[in-house]
Order: structure tokens, then C-alpha cells, then sequence
């Protein structure tokens, strides 16, 4: 079990608000989609155990794997978003007086700014994987748990921007043109299809009254 | 220590996802936003530490506490939240044989709606309030924590967000008009300051190149 998922929800609260830069805004977003995916597993469950909603079950079942491992995913990434902080912190404490040491310091700090930020685009990516289904779990899913399918639409939708405000930041030090002008692209691209499936959701929550 | 909150990350996230109904959207709404709270708190720690930021200090420096409880409150509203949710569900258990039955559990499922209404009231607010400061922090704070801070924003207005639809789903069983009226009332102005909060938050994101 990773260290930081395996922290209680309270005490991984207290060590965000920590002054320690670490865990922040990327092991977050992936613990708040983690929660998402999981409040979207559980209304398909609610559906799927009813034969009132009948109807529904052939387009949702498929839904429980997705959301579940989605949600495996996203608890993992919550670690590894924190150890590739930890990796650009310790590159960037590499002695850099020789030029052999400059070489090596570059060059490992690269490697961890890639990391940087490859972790938060897979955690961009599951979560926008939990907020894709989120309109038709809204739809379809049993509307005694509308309340809940809106709560995971809107916590995957904000685990998908934090993640990319994390690979954006962290994308000026990698020095690969193409990978920094590839993760741009997919990051605005991601960004976009976010807020249509947010919309789409919201238009629902309004028609079931959850929303303003 | 309160049950849920006391959960690992993991666990939460696997009870949400259960075919349990509660806990739910109410209590992933508070735990979202006790993280917000942290967020927010991190970054403003992080201002403070540094003798270059100096110019912010007197502005940033009353944050810490007002985030520290309001993230001690949404860690105890993940609790009670489900404990409000577990209160409707005993409610509609009750005997309705008689009329003093009927009675006696209209009257039980009247006041435990009322708090399964003024529970995530309460979630939302304490949301609000660390939404609220998110644009002072994203701009007068540590420039190298800004990506936390805008993922504390977002965590923050999903969490106002789930809360409020969990009062709006709730409050139809409050039978006290007044009291119906008020909530309504109290949830659209919310939704309004937390939209425009999140969009001054944006703002600032976006000259920081964290959000396209």
C-alpha cells in the first residue's frame, strides 16, 4: 500500500496545509478524482441493483469496471504525483560546479520534469475518463443518487484542471520541444472536452433541480 | 476521531464507490473541501516563510486560520454528513401503521431532513470560505505554489457545488415553508459568489498560464 493514499482523509488534509511543498494541488486532484470515479461507480451500483431501472443496466454495466479501475489509478497516482515532486527537488539539489556536474544535474533535472509532468496527465487523463461518463450515470443512473452522480461530475471536473494547471507548470523545464508542444496541445484539448462533459452534466443537475 | 474522516484515502474512496448509498456526494463534498482548505493554507505557509514575499505577509498572514478551521469543520461534516443521510433513511423505517405512527414518523423524517439539509449547509459554506480567499492567495501568494492554489480553488467550488445539490435534493422533505424558502434562497446566492470567485480565481490562473 502507497504511503500517501494509506494516510487517513484527515491526516492527508493536515499534510496538504503543511508548509511542506509537498503533497500539493497533483496528489489532490488525484485523490479528489479517486473520489469522483468512486461516487460515480456507486450510482451505477445503486442502478444496477434495481429492477426499476431496468432499462439502464445494458448502458451502464459496462461502466463499474471503468470507474473501478479508473478510481485504482487515480489512488496510485496520488503517490506518484508527490515522489515526482520529490524527484525535481532533489535533481535541482545537485552540485553544479564542474561542467560534468552541470551536464548531469541538466539532464537529471529533465528526466524528473518529464515525470512531472507525465504524472499529472495520466491523472488528468483518468479523472476526464470518470467526468466523460458523468453525463449519462446523471442520465440514466437512479435519480435518488442524482445528487451524488453530480457531486462526481464536479470533483472529476476539478481533479482535471488541477492536473493540467500541475503538467502546465510543470512543462517550461522539459526540453524536449516536441513532448513540451504534444502535452500543450493534448492539455488544451483535454481542457475543452472537460468543460462540455461539465456542461452537459449541469444541464441535467438543473433539470433534476440540483443546480442553479 | 470521527469514523469516515479517520478512513485511509483509499478506503474512503472504496467506500464511496460501494453499493452502500451513504456515504456519498455530502461526504466527498466536505472531504474535498477540507483539502481545498489545506491547499490554501499550504500556499499561504509557504508565503509566509519567505522573506521575498514579504509585501504579502500582512494580507496572507490572517488566512491560516480561517483555513485551518475551516478545513477542522469539513473534516467533521464528512461525518455528519452520512450520519444526517443514515437519520432520513432510520426516519423512513419507522412504523406507519396507526396515525400516532404516521404522526410520530412524519414528525421523525421532518427533523432529520432538516439536518440532512443543514448539514451540507454548512459543507458549503466552509467551502465558500476558502473559495472565497483562493483569488487573494493565487495572487498575492508564493508564484511557485500557484498551481495549488488554483487547485484549491477548484476543489473548493465542486465542493460548493456537490453540497448545495445536496441541500436543493433534501429540502423538498423540510415541511416548514419559511425554512424551504430561506435555504433556496440562501443556496442560489452561494452558487452565484462561488461562480464568480471561481472565475476571478481563473483569471488569475490563466495569466499564470495554468488554465487555457
Amino acid at each position: 500500500m502507497s504511503r500517501l493514499a494509506s494516510l487517513s482523509v484527515s491526516d492527508f488534509a493536515a499534510a496538504l496545509a503543511s508548509d511542506a511543498p509537498a503533497p500539493g494541488g497533483g496528489s489532490a486532484a488525484a485523490a479528489g478524482g479517486a473520489n469522483a470515479a468512486g461516487l460515480l461507480a456507486m450510482v451505477v451500483r445503486l442502478t444496477l441493483g434495481k429492477e426499476k431501472y431496468k432499462s439502464a443496466w445494458a448502458e451502464l454495466a459496462p461502466l463499474v469496471d471503468r470507474l473501478d479501475d479508473a478510481r485504482t489509478k487515480l489512488l496510485e497516482l496520488v503517490d506518484e504525483d508527490t515522489k515526482a515532486f520529490d524527484a525535481v527537488l532533489a535533481a535541482r539539489r545537485l552540485p553544479k560546479e564542474t561542467e560534468a556536474e552541470k551536464a548531469a544535474r541538466g539532464q537529471a533535472l529533465d528526466t524528473a520534469n518529464v515525470l512531472a509532468t507525465t504524472v499529472p496527465m495520466q491523472t488528468a487523463f483518468f479523472a476526464h475518463e470518470a467526468l466523460k461518463v458523468a453525463p449519462l450515470v446523471l442520465d440514466k443512473g437512479n435519480p435518488n443518487a442524482a445528487s451524488d452522480a453530480w457531486a462526481g461530475a464536479l470533483a472529476a471536473w476539478a481533479a482535471v484542471g488541477a492536473a493540467l494547471a500541475n503538467v502546465r507548470i510543470n512543462l517550461p523545464g522539459v526540453s524536449d520541444p516536441e513532448l513540451q508542444r504534444g502535452f500543450r496541445e493534448d492539455a488544451t484539448l483535454m481542457e475543452k472536452t472537460a468543460a462540455e462533459a461539465l456542461e452537459k452534466a449541469r444541464a441535467l443537475a438543473r433539470t433534476r433541480g440540483l443546480a442553479a
